[in-house]
Formats: C-alpha cells, structure tokens, sequence
C-alpha cells in the first residue's frame, strides 16, 4: 500500500491529465503505471519529474535506450527500491533485454557490490595515476 | 590512508605475485592499483575477488566492456564508494568513455536516485502489469 | 511477516507492560504499533530505544514536533525503510503536515538524492570557504 | 580530487557562464562553490540541475528555507555524501541554525538511522492503521 | 513477487540442477530456497554465486559459522535486504542463535548506524593514532 | 576537516569534561578521538551516545567484546563511513582480530554485499519457511 491515495483517471485534475495524456503520448501505450498516479498528488511535482523522465530517458544521445535502462537498473538495485528495480526491469525487458544481457547486468552489481564493500573497508586511497587521469 | 599496508612488489609473496602477475598479463599493463596492493593482505581473498573481476570485466560477452564500467560506475555512485568512483571512471575512460556520454550516465544515474527516493517515499505498490510480465 | 512473533498485550511481561504504559501515556493513545510489539522480544533494547524516542522526538526544543518529523521521514527514505516510512508519514501527518508541505518535502528529498548521487560521481573537493567557516 | 577538471570563470562557455550568472544573481553573492565548477562539464546537465535547485530550494513554499536545509543534511548524511554534507551545513548556518538547532538535528538524524535499521531488522509488518490511514 | 520465474526442479537444466545437488548435499537439506530458485535463470551466475557462499560460509576458518551469519544478518540489514535479512536470521537461529544473541546483536547494528550518521554528519577527521597504527 | 571545531581538552565544559573522564576510566587509556571531540559541540548529545557506547559495547553479554566490534565494522562499511570503519578496525585489532579473521571478515562482508545485491535485483519472495519459523 502506498502512503497516500493512487489518483485514478476520473480523479484527476485537469494539470494532472495533461502530465497523463503526454506520458501516454510519448510511450504510445493507454497504460499510467502507479508511480504516476502516486505522485500525482502534487502536479507540481509530477510535472517536473516527468519533465525529466522524458528528456533523461527519451531524448537521442550517445547511450542507446537500453543502455539507460541497465543504469537505471543498476542504481535503483544499489538504492534498495523495490518498486523501481520491478518497472525498470519490465522496461528493459520491453527494450529487448535478453536473459544473456539480464544475467551479465547482474554479474556486474554483484561484483561492484562486493569490491564496493572491501574498497570502503581497507580505506584504499585512491592512486596518483587516477588523480592526474582525472585533472588531465 | 588505509587500514592496513598496501604490498608492494618486493613484499608480495609468490601467491600475492602470481595474481599480480595475471593482472598484469590481462591488463597488458605493469600498472597494480592500490586496491589490489590493500587487499593483498589476504591472498585467498585476493586470488577469488581477481579471479571473479577478471571473469566478470574481461570475458566476452553480450554487454561490450565500455557499458559494463558504466554500470560499475553507477553501483559505486549510489554505494558511495570514493576509490571505485575514481578507478572505474578512469577505466571508462581508458575504453573511450565520452565526454557525452559520460554526462548522460550522470544524467541517468541522478535521475534513478530521486524516483528511487521518490518511490521509497511514497512506498508505490507494484503495478500488476509488471508482475504479469515477471511471471512470463 | 516479521523475523519473530510480535508480542500482545497479554504476551508481555512486567517490563515489556511497563514500555508499553509508557508509550500510551506519552502519546494519549492506546495504539501501540508493531515495531514496538517486535522489539518487546529484548526488553533491554525496547527500554533503551523507546527512551531515546521520547527524549529525541517529545521533549520541547528549538525545532517543532512535525519539522521533526519530516526529517525522520527523509532519513527513513533514504535508508530505505519501508515501515519507518509508513508509520512517521502517519506521524506526520497526525501532527498536521499538509499535502503541500509533504510535496515540498519530498522535492527536497528527490533534489538531495539527485545532487549527492552526482557529487559522490564527480567526487567534487570540498571548497576552502565551507571548511574555514566550519573551524570558525 | 575530482574525477575531471573543475571550470574556472576564464574557461566557462557562453551556456556555462549563463548559470554561473544566474547562481551569483539569486544567491547574492560572487562564490560559485565546486560543485557547479564541476558540473559545467555538461552544460545540459550544469542547466537542468541549477534549475531544480533553484525551484525546489528558494521559491516561496509551506515549509522555510532552513528547514529545506536541515531536511537536505538529513538526505546527505543517509546518502553519504561529504561534499553535500559540508556545503548544506554550511547553507544552514548561513541561514541561521544555531548550534541547539544543529544538535536537535543530528539527535533526529540518529535516532532515526537506529530504528529504521531495527526496523528492517525485524522485518515489522506495516500496521493496518497506518495503511488505512494512508487510503483517506 | 520476483522479477522472473522461479525455477523448480523438474524446469532445471542439467547444469542448475547440479547445483542445487550440491546445495542439497552441503546442507544435508532437501530444501532448495527461493534465492537459488530466482538466480537459475542464469546458471553461470548461479553456479559462481553457491561456490562463493560454499566456500565463503561452510569452509573451517577462524571465525565460527554463527558469528559468520551474524555478520551477514548485519550488513543485510544496513544494504536493506529484505529476503537476506529473512534467510540469515534463519539460518543464525537454525545455527544455534539465541534470543540474548540477537538482541545484541541488534543493539550493535542500531547502535552502529546512530554513530555512522553522526561521524557521516559531523565529517569528523580520522585520528592520526588510526592510521599510524594501521601503516604498522 | 569537520563541520565544527573539535573542542580539546582545555575548551571542555565541566559537562563535557565529565564524560570525557568517563570515556578514559572506562577505557583505561588518556585517548580521547575525534568523534567525541566533534559532538562535545552537543553536550546532551554527547552524554546520551557514549551511555549507549558504553552500555551496548562494553557491558558482560552473550557476543564476545571483538565479535561486536567485528559487527560493528560490517554495518559501517555497509553504510561508507570512513571514519567509523577506521576507528572501529582499530579498535578489534586493539581487542585482538587476527589477520585471518580480518580477511574471513570482509569475505563474509563481500559475499553479503554481493548476494544483497542479486535479492534486491531479481526480488526473491521470502520462503514460508522462514516466514513459518519466525512465527515460531
């Protein structure tokens, strides 16, 4: 259960159909997954993040879609957020995600996780190579 | 500063160099960073987290190395892990990240980090089209 | 489902009887809600945490009772905490937060979750300005 | 050390000098702190991230501008970001918390860490009243 | 619900149902968990993964299994897992754990947390005792 | 460097010199580091965290003195506390930790991390028999 009401069609203002009619645009799909329909209750705020859902996931660039998708993944797995890993799971899967690329995408956070953990752990300072790498 | 000694060459052991060696091999590089020389304290674990990076970076496979780094990139942001942050981009670097497309991992990586929040706050139940999906 | 039996009112011994008491008195209600029913189980740990919960979130101070609130809810977000989630929105909300306050908290969430995410990638110095007013 | 380069005044482009001026005019003031110095290496991103800000932390609002602060710390410090910790803290005490403020607001900030890691320990079932609640 | 199909034992394939073999022998149990169940879909990951926890949980060493489980339960709890936080305390408890143990235990990780918060928060610099003492 | 400055010995208050006193008795050792120093900012903060410190590490229990500090190191680094995992590795080696047990604890740490990771990803359903057995 969420910690407030899910806003249905019928409920919504019309701020909020706009923010749903262009969603449902843009994915050319009917369907308004919940996260929509939770955060509707401040438009404001479903505005703005919307806005940038849209232009951060499906504007052109140099990161194909499916690609932003395993990243989306990734961080929200690292961040523990249920909700997120299940919708960004589906979306990638839409993307094409095969079980070849789903299992390498996993293999890859487990490992970051663990040497995550050992680098936090032995407080590794970070070497000079990197550093002078960095300010190029 | 560490927590403990980083090994430097002459210190390693034969079972500490041999690892050090096949990093060097793989790598074609005589570069050890320092997470290998903190964890060398520990052979064992040094020899298994190798054994499982080198397997799980360096096979080939159905995500192309530049997109594996991005995605340990991201796990290490949002695991806020300072020395990954720094070797992974660096190792992006090296495998030709962009400029853009460094922006445009950012760009995801910010953007999952306020929905995770975002979701986590507003505790979002799970669509059931989502479920339908997993279930296959 | 909890990792134990929560216990009812007629489970608890004298000293879980005792928290409880204490509990209903300090907050005028007879609720007693399930963290403290799953905490019950080490009478010592209950006693101790119920008493930093009355002291940190009851006692008059110079930040009100619903702003306290509000931050028990972001640090709850951000560790991830479904159920602490769940019960300090109620909290707040029994002490008046409104729907634009919870939106604009929740903005101010989302916006440090994005900004720490990309601080921790770009591993930015902290600038000497906020480190000579800190030694002030 | 960040991962790249920060960007002074004499090297910001046109788009990079527009934020930077924009942060000077609603701050009041000449210092752009290093996240900004950092950020610039992606004007898109330098622009969506100063607008956020901007919106979500000095537009006129239910909650005051500390307590945005204060709620920004509390993110930080769950999140773990140094950088972020120091220059809200910073931002803060600008505003006028004083040190009985600050303290209030670490005791919340630990006392919450505290039970929301028990909580997850325990794996405490949502109480049906709060759900209720939540479905108004 | 998972994010894929669990695999039951008449759906493995030769390779992932040796591994549950192993699991049945290492554990003279016949009961396979979920985890594994949910992780088969990828059996190079499946067959990596047990030979980690094998040799990382079931091997002599100088830490008891008990306390092993301990230390997982607590860093399950900080990473926010709700299934690991599940499977470990059972297994602590299947290993011998008793109720004084576990409300230590928990006393530790919440305690923990509150310091980690309040150190994070304050940015306090590490003695130099510490890392003298460290560079041995 | 801090959010504050550390308060010495000269600049303590009577309040805070008392509890200072009571962390060397306690300890039996001169050394006071620097957390305490940093939140003798908050005296009332101070006094209640080193009680807990002092009761929850400290007091006769049923998990040995260098187990808790074992347990105490596994939930700072989870949550990336530089500091703490500093402070808290020195002080299980002051109590003892071998080097087999520092590399046997960070493989059970990496493991965990690791396979918290893969749950959280693939959102394994929590058995019924582990459900069952915490109902006892």
């Amino acid at each position: 259960m969420a910690t407030l009401k899910l806003i249905s069609d019928v409920e919504a203002s019309p701020r909020v159909a706009a923010v749903f009619d262009d969603i449902r645009r843009t994915r050319n799909s009917d369907f308004i997954n919940n996260f929509w329909r939770a955060l509707a209750f401040d438009p404001q705020g479903l505005e703005r993040t919307w806005a940038e859902v849209k232009a951060v996931m499906t504007a052109p660039g140099s990161i194909d879609p499916l690609t932003r998708e395993m990243i989306y993944i990734a961080v929200s797995i690292a961040n523990g957020c249920s909700y997120c890993v299940h919708s960004h799971t589906a979306a990638a899967r839409a993307k094409g995600m095969t079980d070849d690329q789903y299992g390498e995408l996993l293999a890859v956070v487990g490992l970051a996780a663990r040497t995550n953990h050992l680098a936090t752990a032995l407080q590794v300072p970070v070497d000079a190579a990197f550093v002078a790498e960095a300010a190029g």
